[in-house]
């Protein structure tokens, strides 16, 4: 079988989760330090969501870095669709998460500022766009793999 | 080649797309009628979205049902593939535009009906609701179709 760069076991896959590991962390980041996000329910879901991403990326960048560094390539196809189903469910998750997050804090922002400073609203979109950048680096991941599904 | 119940130009495919299209005119309907979706930038893209839908919906219907009443199976890889891309990019923009949509309707909801009245905000409800159900026949659609291209 020959290497596809992204897919499961490669560099470019552990420099993907990694990239997922960090905008999640910096999207929670955003959205938690000194902000009441618990009153809107957009904001929950986001956290939740990134809450989950987190570890999940963060376990699969471990395999991978497994995988580069010990030359032990993973390629079992039960684990590799279990992964593929999983990084589908968080990144469709995600992709809600970040689009309802995007479209509050836009709403919030065209009510003149009675909900938010503008500060704390440019937090809100910032959060919004690090989950974005999370779910296209998460989907990336999804596509690789499923890409090698069949040849494995 | 087997034939795939769900895949393009078979009954069921018919059925999953004439859902996603009753599904998105009702999301429309329930959005656009006597009420003034368009001060709200998520129910602008709702709308966008739903009217990209539709047509995609019928024109692969009136394939599928070609294809079923002549008895004349339509199975060229390079069609199948432009269609599940399509598939792929509708139904992420139809999550997006749902979950946007009921992140924002129930943010109104919780101002405790300043923006808007309790029938109207029930009606973007319903609204979200038709939206994600045709993501969900649209995905639906997208996974069967992706199911067959290996073996086309």
């Amino acid at each position: 079988m020959d290497e596809l760069p992204g897919a499961l076991g490669t560099s470019a896959s552990l420099a993907l989760r990694l990239g997922q590991a960090v905008f999640a962390v910096a999207s929670l980041l955003f959205m938690c330090l000194d902000i009441e996000f618990y009153s809107y329910t957009a904001f929950c879901f986001l956290v939740t969501i990134m809450g989950l991403v987190i570890p999940w990326s963060l376990t699969l960048a471990m395999v991978d870095a497994f995988s580069v560094f010990m030359k032990r390539p993973t390629h079992q196809s039960s684990l590799l669709s279990m992964i593929i189903v999983g990084d589908w469910i968080l990144s469709f998750l995600s992709l809600a998460a970040s689009s309802s997050t995007a479209s509050v804090s836009d709403l919030l922002i065209a009510s003149n500022g009675s909900f938010c400073t503008a500060n704390i609203c440019t937090r809100y979109q910032l959060s919004a766009a690090m989950a974005f950048l999370s779910w296209f680096l998460s989907l990336a991941s999804s596509l690789f793999n499923l890409w090698l599904l069949p040849t494995s």
